[in-house]
């Protein structure tokens, strides 16, 4: 279906559904609440549920457990549910993450996975199993509660991390309800929630609305305004003489434009560079990609050409302190035409998107339904463009004299084992920095948390990721993660051995929080960790005779390399974890010089220098 | 000191402190901000302080580290850091819990045990690092941040969940922030929240304030409605001709006022029993100490002397529903005194008290000073009150034919391991219901979460209520879990390794959720858990070469009778971990009633059986 036409199907489902639900079908066909949602789930592709059971969502969760398509994952705790839900999203396209809690304990353990899917961008669900509508009425001191009969506390902390919210209460509404937070979810990408009381699991409702699919089109653009801002870009190309780049970051990825990109780029030959969070929305061995582009953090021969270009057109921007190296983009607004979605939570602004060139802000024209039309207005600087040089985005690996496994030799090396398709997570640390020097394979993925950057993450994404890309036919999910963060969210391991998921885990052991250290407090003992039997983990967590998995140290070059060439350990037939032993003191450049202008920021010293960021 | 002369030397202390913020001294000594912090802890004999270091902390932790009297406790997550804050607490008597987390990400993961601690009532500090001044100013896209701006999310949230706030912005204003919301803490007994930017940790302000101590007293009770209300309660002794008992609740630990309730006791020789949340109150090898009145649930000849008196004198009341047998209690309000703190959040009834005789409330008479002067009326009785027999809280170790270990065995026979002065501390689950049913050792102190209630809790909890014992001088620090519980939790035994806190672990292994299974899904597979190499654990935490843990499997009652009876084991000269193994459907009589009313009310089938809790 084109664009267009899937924008106004879209308009006559949403309306579709208001009529509906206006009407409160009662003849019709019935469902339970609790299988209402599941329904809808299913049609939105969702075959795993995270989370942890309590005594207020075992209901729902019996539902679950007798779902013919729809498989119930137990987490061993809340936030790394949460996170697993972020990385299934992150994954599987088109379809959302979906957490389950308890009332309270459960909710409140999850929130900042939800407020990282929030600040990312990433459709999850909260479904939230809470006391029943009469207890809600009455307010009985449970357990599980405040003990001052706050029963709506734990939504009211949900409404700072979550898109839309409904608390459901009454059956008649509920399929209404349901359907405009899961629309919400899947049109503007980020969390909502859903409180379920235990007593309306059951009860009966309508499930006419359910041969309604849910709209995840945005709104249709003004043509006028549209073609308005058509022309002055066109005026622009043309007053550049086809001088421009390509700028592809994080929104590109999150509102579902990378098809549309790819096509113009294709179709125009313009030169193509990423931001961090953009990284893998077009193919990084695609002939006229460039590389990543992060300010004064660049590679240079990367800076000169994005900066010295007469036009930038930058797809889905987020200018982010750790995705522009620390806001040291140098491009002039006059050479900038950005299309993206705007990231504002005020309701007025809730499905607004949005236009830039140079100055002018075109609020309401979405680059979902713009890309095409810029694409046929601008295939006739194909020549042009194609004559404009990109580097060539490869990174040797280095000869060092030194065996020591360093950065510098690390992400390169590592970059020749990876594989197309294959779902690369990386932490927040040393690992988010390195894998920013090296160039994927195609149709690779890469996951990541770069905005919200909470340590840990990686380790119960890898798990919903690993799930998706089973699901969805991708290749091999590896993580990439430190021994500092890998210890918050640990126990995830042992759900990943249950499930015979098989990712393989490079675990960076360089004695702490190496990226702290680079911020402030390089030898301070508060950036220590206990150091772990790594080796023995899988043993403990759930393969006591180790025939499920496989662990393996490395300490230097030669070690490492031997195990990237063998075939079985590259198969990826097991879980395997490598701890690979590096200096507490290594890191990758780009981590040195984020770190440098990041502890400066802080202000430890404001007393001496007070230097603020610019935004 | 006596309590009204305390009462009133603290309202001297609170309006000189009044009086020196708005002086803003400048000419005194100065220090800073950071600092002004610590020294506030320091006279609040905070030696240890939780968290996670993270980029906008690591300034504040630079002078926690080079603090001579307090420690820095890095923790492996947060979540479990707010617990071990929050048990520090509970141990720690006249102290308070503190948690140092950062922006966002940190302090959303510790929030579910911040809400504990405002739940059960624990004077917890969360001190979150947040950006600089001028950063909050101008709100660039952070790391850490939700991408929108909203730099004030956080701290919405965390209003929920904290009595009070203290967002840092002006170094003028900040000593009197820090003391407003720390005399909160200590004289409300809730968690407080302090945002301090990373610029204001060194900037200098006076350290005059630091002479005068924060108060804890509450505020004086009116004179004239106190012996008013006296006069009220002394008739009604004259006419029960003092056949009455006392119920101690959570709220006269809370709220501190144990030993003017044993004072009470011993003058008065009027019999006492305790609510769960109340156990350890009072010995439980007190003469006249009758044993856990839980109403339905209660051991029936408990239930009968409580039930019978004519006139029941409750103290610190907290009436939950897993601390009252779901609501369960037979006692008219005709026959009862309460005397408590109200536990309401909105801010009139900020520090009020409250006392309750039969149907009339007497908001502001607060217990602490009113319960020296009951004694000096009651006193009279205590002949009389002698007579009155109570029912002698011992449980006999049952002979069973099968050498299974039951938790009908189980807890009468770990009573008689347990030693004066043990801190115990018991996981929501099976063990929060087996300990009730049987008296612990004089000076022993109960830690245990029966109104939150989030699993897991046990864990964190049992680091911070190890340190706090070994340095006030309490014995043993044990922890009865089960194996669902603490695979949440599970990498604190890391840092109890690091720091050599030598808890005994018993790990109640009964293959998954059994507390849930009695409330919903006995069969459910949302129910199970992966089983864990338990016995292997301490090696991969941290102690590879078992020279500072020792583990232990065992699978019946002979084992565990040996284990118990060795003198190294019990003696606790390292961390050790006892993994039990028990039958899945096996539970404490108390949680089989309890799930039992619990699962009714959650009206998972309330279509056919629309059943309610009443409060």
């Amino acid at each position: 279906m084109s664009t267009p036409t899937a924008a106004l199907q879209g308009e006559i489902h949403r309306l579709q559904l208001q009529v509906n639900s206006l009407r409160t079908e009662k003849g019709a066909e019935q469902i339970t609440v609790g299988n209402y949602i599941l329904a809808r789930l299913e049609q939105l592709r969702v075959t795993s549920i995270f989370g942890v059971p309590g005594d207020f969502n075992l209901g729902f969760l019996d539902l679950v457990e007798d779902h013919p398509t729809i498989d119930w994952i137990g987490n061993c705790n809340e936030l790394n549910a949460a996170y697993a839900a972020d990385g299934y999203a992150r994954v599987k396209e088109h379809s959302i993450g979906v957490i389950t809690t308890t009332f309270g304990v459960g909710e409140l353990s999850a929130i900042n996975g939800i407020a990282g899917a929030f600040s990312e961008m990433v459709p999850v669900l909260h479904l939230v199993g809470v006391p029943s509508t009469s207890q809600q009425a009455t307010k009985p001191m449970l357990h599980h509660t405040l003990g001052d009969g706050r029963y709506d506390a734990y939504v009211q902390a949900a409404k700072q991390f979550t898109f839309s919210q409904a608390f459901l209460s009454d059956k008649n509404h509920a399929a209404a309800e349901i359907d405009r937070v899961l629309i919400d979810c899947i049109t503007v990408a980020r969390p909502v929630y859903i409180a379920l009381p235990t007593d309306l699991v059951h009860q009966k409702i309508s499930s006419e609305s359910l041969r309604i699919p849910l709209t995840r089109s945005p709104p249709h653009n003004n043509p006028q305004v549209e073609s308005f801002v058509l022309e002055q870009i066109v005026t622009l190309f043309e007053a550049a003489q086809g001088d421009a780049v390509v700028l592809v970051d994080a929104c590109a990825i999150r509102h579902d434009v990378r098809e549309e990109l790819n096509d113009f780029l294709r179709k125009t030959g313009f030169p193509v560079y990423a931001a961090p969070m953009g990284k893998t929305a077009v193919d990084e061995n695609y002939e006229r990609y460039g590389g990543i582009y992060l300010g004064t953090i660049s590679r240079p021969d990367i800076k000169e050409k994005v900066e010295s270009a007469k036009l930038v057109l930058s797809v889905g921007s987020l200018l982010s302190d750790f995705n522009t190296g620390n806001f040291s983009y140098n491009i002039p607004t006059t050479r900038t035409i950005e299309v993206r979605n705007y990231p504002i939570l005020t309701a007025p602004d809730l499905h607004s998107t949005h236009t830039r060139v140079q100055y002018a802000s075109f609020p309401g024209i979405g680059m979902k339904q713009f890309i095409p039309k810029l694409t046929e207005r601008l295939t006739s600087y194909h020549e042009n463009a194609s004559e404009i040089t990109v580097p060539k985005f490869v990174t040797d690996v280095p000869k060092e004299e030194n065996g020591d496994i360093t950065h510098t030799w690390f992400w390169p090396r590592i970059a020749k084992f990876l594989k197309p398709k294959d779902v690369i997570v990386t932490e927040t640390g040393t690992s988010n920095f390195g894998i920013q020097d090296v160039a994927l394979p195609e149709k690779s993925v890469l996951v990541s948390q770069i905005l919200w950057g909470s340590i840990g993450w990686s380790v119960g994404s890898l798990l919903g990721a690993a799930i998706a890309a089973r699901e969805v036919g991708l290749g091999r999910a590896i993580l990439f993660v430190g021994d500092g963060s890998i210890q918050l969210t640990v126990q995830e391991l042992s759900v990943m051995l249950r499930l015979d998921v098989k990712p393989i885990i490079f675990l960076l052991n360089n004695s702490g929080y190496t990226i702290e250290r680079y911020i402030h407090g390089k030898t301070r003992k508060y950036n220590d960790i206990s150091n772990w039997t790594w080796t023995s983990l899988f043993k403990v967590l759930g393969d006591p005779e180790e025939q499920l998995s496989r662990t393996y140290t490395v300490r230097n070059k030669d070690e490492l390399s031997s195990l990237l060439e063998d075939t079985t350990f590259a198969s990826a037939d097991r879980i395997q974890l490598v701890e690979i032993i590096m200096d507490p003191l290594d890191a990758p450049r780009a981590l040195k010089v984020q770190a440098e202008l990041s502890g400066k920021t802080n202000s430890y010293d404001a007393v001496l220098n007070p230097t603020t960021a610019t935004a």
